[in-house]
């Protein structure tokens, strides 16, 4: 930081430095741009950042992120709750939801299995969804945490927790995305889609 | 907006909007970086943004922003009072302090001359230097404004003035960059650097 700006300034541009991939020349130009002409919306952010810090909480059923108890999916009677979607962020649900095409519920992870982070089943909410299992009312669980090594690891684990309880599981397919063209997709997925390849039934 | 997230997140998600350069997707980025590990520091950056919006003023010499009634640098009777360099920002202030070879003081303008914005002298604070080249305190100017067209306006505007007050006033000079490649500078900057070509000394 620099000695030519005030302490008061300095310590603003530092704090902006919290937020995700905000470098010091970026904090530096939100502040000004903050102190210079919009220090109504500063003061409404930092309302908002306070009432969210202290009341968003966790939904106690899927773990989603909200100010309720029961998030609105979760209590949502028209959602088939037989079917549980398992993802490994709250961007992940919306990203599902954009698509129109889910009417199940969800359980979100908040992260995936990391040993060497000390992210274990307990930290992902897993006794929860165990417990959830036992209740009975989950028919089928779809896997779809993300196509990364971690996001495997933690899918197979959630599988055998499922095998045990007798519910169906499936993974999301992986393959050439929709629109893709081969020339641009990696090896490892190319190699995955002819491996997966799905006969076509001629009517 | 997306209905998949309960009101106060979709509040907080807007609310880091105000950002520069922050679109929906980065600002639901930062809501959930906040929400799911970094919640102290979320509400630090709130402090620190209320009070920098509440107390954060402008220098009333030079018009940089700070929260005493004098900034530093006007504060400061190791500097040059006699020299003053105006300039657009308080991140020119900055980058100008960081070369080390300016010991005089500055006057911030806070932006350009922009009539179809409706910034004009007033605005830019110009009625306050007046008053302190009529102190006849000030003895020389540089006018480091941007090399942009409303830069280069509002450099002639402040130099006419300074004129009445027999003031000498420089323009920082104009040309390649220093470790500039000329296949790469732009085609006006090359002209300019020509037109303005300085005969070498021999000793």
């Amino acid at each position: 930081m620099s000695e030519s700006f005030s302490p008061l300034i300095n310590e603003l541009i530092n704090a902006l430095r919290c937020l995700p991939s905000v470098g010091p020349k970026s904090a530096q130009r939100m502040a000004f741009h903050l102190l210079q002409h919009h220090r109504e919306e500063g003061k409404q952010l930092a309302q908002c950042l306070i009432e969210s810090m202290d009341n968003i909480k966790n939904c106690s059923r899927c773990r989603i992120l909200c100010e309720t108890d029961v998030c609105k999916i979760c209590d949502n009677p028209k959602r088939n709750h037989a079917i549980v979607c398992i993802v490994e962020s709250p961007a992940d649900v919306l990203a599902i939801e954009q698509t129109g095409h889910f009417r199940g519920v969800y359980f979100v992870l908040m992260g995936h299995l990391s040993p060497i982070d000390g992210i274990g089943p307990q930290e992902l909410g897993l006794d929860v969804l165990e417990a959830r299992f036992a209740e009975a009312e989950i028919k089928e669980i779809i896997l779809a945490t993300n196509s990364t090594v971690e996001g495997q690891a933690t899918a197979y684990y959630i599988a055998e927790m499922a095998d045990l309880f007798n519910i169906t599981t499936s993974r999301i397919a992986q393959g050439i995305p929709i629109g893709g063209e081969l020339e641009y997709v990696d090896s490892s997925t190319l190699a995955h889609a002819f491996m997966e390849r799905k006969t076509i039934i001629r009517e």
